[in-house]
């Protein structure tokens, strides 16, 4: 069950990775106020299997459709990369994010990171601790979410929020 | 339940595609005889959202899995590509392929299109209808198995039974 107010809307924000996958789920309310709810990092064993890191994947962004029960999900897009085989490895991962979120049927949206970045810093060449800091002021944290990892996961859902194209 | 004797060994093979997933089902005997139980492909629509593709192909493959229950899988790895792009598309295909069989607890193992050509055929080069004909032959069928790539899933199943490497 969840325990968000019916007038906020849960948005889980995903910044995919083999190795380290950044998630945030934060909370809309109707004015248009955010909250984060949760965020953090699901890593994968770098000698572990492909297969083995894969259901890792998986079941970390299982468990958090299942705690938090989402309206919606977000999803970093990549255009570019090193080379194929880096490619093809992120892809695995990818796959196994969009399916579980197409699993519990939650609208999916997809953002390249320079639209992540341009909707919370402002520029699509935002660095790190720029987009760090930028989701820390807008959430009103102590500090920004660590590490980089999961303050991208969070700048995901943020930038989400903002598009107001989700389902209400 | 398997109708397999228990003699026999269950091998799955295969050629992972974002559009078109082919898949061979072969049992091989203690003897090494081999006979192929089932073939064919998991088609995707094109105008479908890569999400719902990438479920259809997992959604496939846990279909199989339940329906012959094989004691090991293979799937085709892909060293080459077109471009980063198509990788990455291909790379969450196989990856949902690679959950399925990991959430069956089955155990997998990759070749190389290159690998499986050289063992099904005797060359790394071989043509699509070369596959084909050997798999046609091995498996003593009336007809080379239709379209080509169920033929390659046949023939990564093919290739893993000849490894003998597999768990008994």
């Amino acid at each position: 069950m969840r325990d968000t107010p019916p007038s906020e809307r849960l948005i889980l924000g995903i910044d995919p990775g083999t190795a380290v996958t950044g998630y945030g789920v934060v909370a809309r309310r109707s004015d248009g106020r955010v909250r984060l709810v949760e965020c953090g990092v699901i890593r994968t064993a770098a000698g572990e299997p492909l297969a083995r890191r894969i259901r890792d994947v998986f079941e970390g962004i299982q468990s958090l459709m299942e705690r938090h029960r989402p309206h919606a999900a977000a999803v970093e897009d990549v255009f570019q990369g090193k080379n194929v085989r880096s490619a093809l490895t992120l892809g695995h991962a990818r796959g196994a994010i969009l399916l579980a979120i197409s699993l519990h049927e939650v609208p999916l949206a997809e953002y390249t990171a320079p639209e992540v970045k341009k909707a919370v810093v402002g520029t699509g060449r935002a660095t790190k601790d720029q987009v760090g800091f930028m989701v820390q002021q807008q959430l009103r944290l102590a500090e920004a979410p660590s590490p980089h990892d999961a303050a991208d996961g969070v700048a995901v859902a943020l930038c989400h929020s903002m598009m107001g194209s989700w389902p209400r």
